[in-house]
């Protein structure tokens, strides 16, 4: 089947049984393609808007029937491509699907469908004393949180989806729904299944409900800020911080480049040094001591500035330095777009590798500025290019390509949080050897008729038709 | 093939690779099937006592081509018949390959051969300040702990296998050897085979090494014991002390019964209450805090004395009366094996949950003592029952089935820890519904020939001629 042809009986099936929710115009169907990197934007065929379980099973049956492809679609802020439609195909749009199902305090978890965002979650839980305490940046569905396996800013502290998501709910490719656990939170029943969708970026199942454990609010949050001389210094700190056993519940770097770019976003006045934001999560007493030790370390490496809070606002006016980097650094360059890496290496390995990173960059003549969760080891540079230009391009990902092998060598991976999707997908194979057979033998036993999300993550198929 | 039948020239390809490493006597072969539990033994044909990964990976291939079963052998300490050989084969005994490979301080992991044992690991690492935070009791290897997804004690602040378990070598049914990560403290790179082979049961690849994370020796640890009138008013007490954010390291609960086989098995003297086991990991200040604040939510609910200690002499003494429970409760009834529930609920039915299985094993006649992971939802019944008395057997059953479904009725699961082998497979169908196809089917992919461990977790493929 060529890609991009909707077969005319299932276009006119999903239209009878969706009317309007069911939609095909040029505009809403590349909103629900890849749209916030440099990834070629893939248009599926056609949208539909699911409001439960039973429509994506549904659907996922009919289009099973059909050799049809489809696309889970939650807030549309992945950045390797997961969302393109490079054969075509229906993409589900979950964001319908946002009823938060349970709460249950007691046992400090929810049950939330996959189109609630975390944000929207946390507003919902705020009387409750509880929280869902991990933080990517982007407001997005949790859904899509879990198919790709996302972490961010407090993932030092709180790990990441697959440490937070307890059991789904899941529409498989045969349109059967299947449930991976329950609510204990621990089991050995059998395989995990709850954990090969966790990561598995639509291309086994559809998230259709999730099981999450929530988190105490803490009853103190202190924020500190440092500037330090090198990127060097600032990661080495980190190193020395948490070998003292300091329980970071977010530290991040961001390098002069990038404390450059958000000071013109947003006019925070930071000195333009490498910066670090430090958060600690506990009583007062406790925020306060680590704050004291981490100001201590920090000062031992050579940090020239230094100011914590406790204060909700301040905190927030110091994260928001944190959160506009995507979009700050990306006015660094008018018009351009940005490649982001996401290279996560083994601690020790960290300063060395954000080192080479940076004169290597520097060497090809890229703006590639760094922020990093470097508690993880993990640390991205987004990379501004003009599409349009081949050799620039070319350069960029040569850079990519080089900092892969970099972090490989270092033990590492190619990716820490942002999946494979498209973009990493010329990478997996190297870092995985010959895992990947395992995992694309998984692929072909669980959705034979390739019609999930194909073309992610695993190498195209030899001699696949679609 | 009949059971028990190791084909002449596959015994003479294994006697000449592996010479006095290959056993093929009476005791050595009962030892390697399941040893520990009521399942009766099915000992495998022939033992090899492998020395590498390679080793591993040869045998896997030899008894592929001849369809032999292959079963991984660490420490015999699971509880499920996971070690039993139900279609005979080869029982591949890992515990020499028992080379702690690397320690990476710095960065909190390190990497191990599947024989050593967590004792050892901890022995070893004793001058870093580091240690591996899991407890199930027995001394099991980590290979093993990681094969069933094993946790214990502990796993209430450290997670289970699942969770320290960074990566794994494995060697799969075909005779690859694959490794499904690196060292990155998080990794977004495709399916999680990590997860996948952890809990697996050797039914899916047999790993040959492991990454595992490291936890920094905390300052300080402070032991604390209590005494309750009723389990109901013990299990109370620490969703008490959950919901004020308490965080145990360890909260272990005894019923009555087991504090007097305890008393019994080594003379501590306990009341003969339902007692519960509490530790704390943190700093001195920190320590005494919570022992406090523990103490004042256990008088709340009723406890009746309260011990607490940060001496280690006394603290092992406090932890011996856990670690005896297993032997502790055999000796109630000398001749008796043990049937042990595993069974795991939300917290906030945990009470319910044990004030039911304790009704309910009262009113059938069973002596079926109550230890448990508390802070976890998980509880053990130790069901002591003499196999030879088939009316008894099936009372004791039919109150495993009963639990179990009590169990799932509250959201749990039927084993919290101990895993599925062969005495937890005809639950898991009811408990999985058509996830369990999903399993079969990963299972058929990875394994066609079914030589993996066959006869665990998985019900009977319809028409298998192994």
């Amino acid at each position: 089947m060529p890609a991009s042809a909707l077969p005319q009986t299932l276009a006119e099936t999903l239209r009878e049984r969706f009317a309007e929710r069911f939609q095909t115009g040029a505009a809403i169907r590349a909103q629900h393609g890849a749209t916030t990197t440099w990834i070629e934007n893939q248009p599926p065929d056609a949208v539909v808007f699911a409001e439960s379980t039973a429509e994506v099973a549904g659907i996922v049956s009919l289009c099973g029937e059909a050799g049809v492809s489809v696309i889970p679609f939650g807030a549309g802020s992945s950045l390797e491509g997961q969302l393109n439609a490079p054969r075509g195909g229906i993409s589900i749009d979950l964001t319908r699907m946002d009823r938060i199902v349970a709460v249950n305090a007691e046992d400090m978890d929810c049950v939330v469908q996959p189109g609630v965002t975390r944000v929207r979650l946390n507003e919902y839980l705020r009387d409750t004393g509880l929280f869902f305490p991990l933080d990517p940046g982007a407001d997005a569905t949790l859904g899509g949180m879990a198919a790709t396996r996302a972490s961010g800013t407090t993932a030092v502290l709180y790990g990441t989806m697959k440490d937070v998501v307890l059991s789904v709910e899941a529409v498989m490719p045969d349109g059967r729904v299947i449930r991976t656990g329950h609510r204990a939170r621990k089991s050995a029943a059998g395989y995990d299944l709850t954990r090969l969708l966790v990561g598995s970026e639509g291309t086994l199942g559809i998230i259709t409900e999730l099981t999450l454990r929530l988190r105490g609010i803490p009853e103190a949050v202190a924020a500190a800020r440092c500037s330090f001389p090198s990127v060097e210094a600032a990661s080495s700190a980190v190193i020395g911080a948490l070998q003292f056993g300091l329980p970071f519940a977010r530290i991040e770097l961001l390098d002069a480049t990038t404390v450059n770019a958000v000071n013109r976003h947003s006019g925070q006045g930071l000195p333009e040094t490498p910066l670090l934001l430090a958060e600690f999560h506990g009583s007062p007493g406790m925020v306060e001591e680590l704050s004291r030790s981490f100001g201590e370390i920090a000062r031992d490496y050579g940090a020239t500035a230094l100011d914590w809070t406790v204060d909700p606002e301040e905190r927030a006016r110091l994260w928001k330095a944190r959160h506009d980097v995507f979009w700050a650094v990306l006015g660094l360059r008018p018009g351009a777009r940005g490649i982001s890496t996401d290279v996560c290496v083994p601690i020790s390995r960290l300063a060395e590798c954000i080192a080479a990173a940076t004169e290597r960059a520097e060497a090809l003549g890229l703006v590639a500025p760094i922020a990093g969760h470097v508690g993880d080891g993990n640390f991205h540079n987004l990379i501004l290019v003009d599409p349009q230009n081949p050799e620039e391009m070319a350069t960029a990902n040569a850079y990519v390509g080089w900092l892969n092998e970099l972090a490989l060598s270092m033990e590492g991976t190619c990716t820490g949080e942002h999946g494979v999707g498209q973009g990493k997908r010329p990478y997996l194979e190297r870092e995985m050897g010959p895992a990947l057979d395992f995992m694309a033998a998984i692929k072909a036993a669980l959705d034979p008729g390739n019609i999930m999300n194909p073309g992610k993550i695993l190498p195209e198929r030899p001699g696949g038709s679609r």
